[in-house]
């Protein structure tokens, strides 16, 4: 067990699966995600932590103090999405395992006493865009998610998960180590801590999110010898659809609403002939329940309206959805004890994006902690946090990991 | 030489590549493809004609009566769309077929002395569907396309034409039968004949034709947590100009301008991140040369506007384009001249979509005529033309085969 440099560890991870214009391409199970995972197995085994992997691929390195007692959890994910950026889900992983290794060092040191034990997390398939859906590994962990379902969802190529995981070699138990509570931190995505310039945010809650399938159906036909007013041009009526989804958020207060399409296929995609078919997705979140509930009455009278002058079908299907969800209140107050103590500038803040611990939060007491993003760039290869605040990411997490391995959230909230 | 009933044909070539829907799907150089030219073959084998295929796959009947001179050539092509009709293309084969076939009876009996050879053609690959550009069997032929480019083009899955073609196990010459003038019949693909009440179309012109590749270029980021105001989606970007280009119409008086976006491809097209960029096609027609020009005047304001709000930038190049071109006024008169002597209703009229006779009519005296659509149904598997007004096609096409084997256009216009 030797001492580590996180910034080289970051800068040694980030040249994994690199992109020219200075992000990762490294979506689950891809020769990339591979590479970066054995990179972890190797950065486990020298910080002294044991490499454990569940049945659907999501990676622990474990240290056991209690032996039978479960664990405190750390972490996030590895895979990006395509052309994405270095740190989101990544910095997650590497802060975990060089809190939980700061940790193991005061133990060693005599100066902390365990009650659990300790293990750092790469969950697989947080992004979900080869192997739809997001947040794959966490969702089996916790249970949400069938592993046999999950194992069997393939890519665009027809190449399974089963099969992509397969490609590493490595032995895989069907259990996983239990955890007692989790911590994550994450990058915040979004321009709010950098705005009003804290290095820290607490995370309180998710917003609310549902997810849409969208099928707009036409009839195929020429592009030049088909009369208009004859036209049942699917793509046609599918871009009125995504206009009029992208400019629904006008219609409420600012930064209430956010809506995206950000997937289509269309048939036959060819030149001279417009499309019969069109599927896209559709995706709403807000911080407020009833604007939601709103959003999806406005866009349904334009779906009517779209259905009529386009001439098309259009069948929207829920796929997914979660609620406005609180964080646990007892791991907000060790959390804020924790920022108060390292003085850092702080708020409260919640989450637009999905995470792995908004699965585990239904389990356990979870924390989870955002540090800033530059103008808020997400899912993208400019996506930066600076070093400065990396680094008072982890001294975070640190603290977080140091009260929860003395059982301190698990007492007070169980 | 046996006689053969043209409906009883028409079934048997339409049975392959049928979709259950009701039309067919055979695009070029798929197996339904040489499936469908197989059967031409053996139709050519028992129509006295013999086989001749050149370096792109045209695949040519051949009858020679006068050696060293050169052809009338009738045909068409037998390719479809995905998903398309049964009709389109194979209804101008099968009857440029039997018309050869009925000429060379009347050959065979004395009544009719030929001054020319004659053949029937199936272009390779009109429709442009799997390997662009369309019209690429009779672009080689007329020297439009040079062979080595048409060969090389590959379709989505990297397969070349010239890999296609080897499937197909022939002979293939470097030489082609050369033409002295070409006929083609083709269905409308669109409603003025059946709304007019008339059998045969005599063509007489194009409509022009502006065909570009839009990109939209933006930025990629996070569906759900990138701010609104912050956002440069490509795909937001892409439908506001798709929904411009197609309300393009309403700005001109009704039936003056055709415009169309059939294909989209989108990166990175994942469930949680909007597109950073999105490619699409744009097809614009007219039968005004002004309308298109003005059209593309108002649509460069649009554009502008477009980049402006979706906060992306669009670039639009032309690939490809062709003006108002008139065919031959005295393959019109041999036509018309041929219609009134079948006492056929008739009109003259203008072809939106291209056609090989289009590439054909830059080199030889051609006459392209028409049968009527129903409802105007094209690249569709709807499309149909009833048996009687095939059947009269047949006849008028005869009627012209006639005519011109006796070197009545090539003596007339050269």
């Amino acid at each position: 067990m030797t001492s580590r440099d996180f910034l080289t560890d970051f800068q040694h991870m980030s040249a994994v699966g690199a992109t020219a214009g200075g992000g990762v391409d490294r979506q689950a199970g891809t020769a990339a995600d591979l590479e970066v995972r054995a990179w972890l197995r190797d950065t486990f085994s020298a910080m002294g932590l044991s490499e454990h992997q569940d049945a659907i691929g999501n990676q622990f390195g474990l240290k056991e103090y209690i032996p039978g007692a479960p664990y405190v959890l750390l972490g996030s994910h590895l895979d990006s999405q395509p052309m994405g950026g270095k740190y989101d889900g990544a910095y997650g992983v590497l802060a975990a395992a060089h809190a939980a290794h700061r940790v193991m060092e005061r133990i060693a040191a005599g100066r902390l006493n365990p009650s659990l034990n300790l293990a750092v997390v790469n969950w697989f398939n947080e992004e979900g865009s080869r192997f739809t859906p997001s947040m794959m590994g966490s969702s089996v962990y916790t249970g949400e998610l069938e592993l046999d379902e999950a194992l069997a969802v393939t890519d665009k190529a027809g190449i399974s998960v089963a099969e992509a995981l397969a490609d590493e070699e490595v032995h895989r138990c069907d259990t996983a180590p239990r955890a007692a509570c989790y911590a994550e931190i994450h990058i915040e995505q979004g321009p709010i801590l950098e705005r009003a310039g804290k290095t820290i945010g607490l995370v309180d809650g998710t917003w609310g999110a549902k997810k849409y399938t969208v099928t707009i159906k036409g009839e195929q036909g020429h592009t030049g010898a088909t009369p208009m007013d004859q036209r049942k041009d699917a793509l046609y009526g599918a871009a009125k659809f995504i206009v009029a989804a992208r400019e629904l958020v006008d219609q409420f207060p600012e930064g209430l609403l956010h809506t995206s399409v950000s997937t289509l296929e269309l048939f036959p995609n060819s030149p001279v002939t417009y499309a019969g078919e069109v599927t896209i997705n559709l995706d709403l979140r807000s911080v407020d329940t009833t604007v939601l509930a709103d959003a999806e009455v406005v866009l349904a009278q334009q779906r009517n309206a779209i259905e009529a002058v386009a001439r098309v079908e259009i069948t929207q299907e829920l796929t997914h959805q979660w609620g406005l969800m609180p964080y646990h209140s007892a791991g907000l107050e060790l959390a804020e004890d924790v920022v108060r103590e390292l003085d850092q500038p702080f708020q409260y803040i919640k989450t637009v994006a999905g995470h792995d611990s908004t699965n585990m939060k239904e389990q356990v007491p979870t924390v989870m902690l955002f540090v800033p993003s530059r103008d808020g760039y997400s899912h993208n290869e400019k996506e930066f946090t600076t070093d400065k605040d990396m680094l008072a990411g982890v001294d975070m997490l640190t603290g977080v990991a140091e009260r929860l391995i003395t059982g301190e959230l698990v007492e007070n909230t169980l």
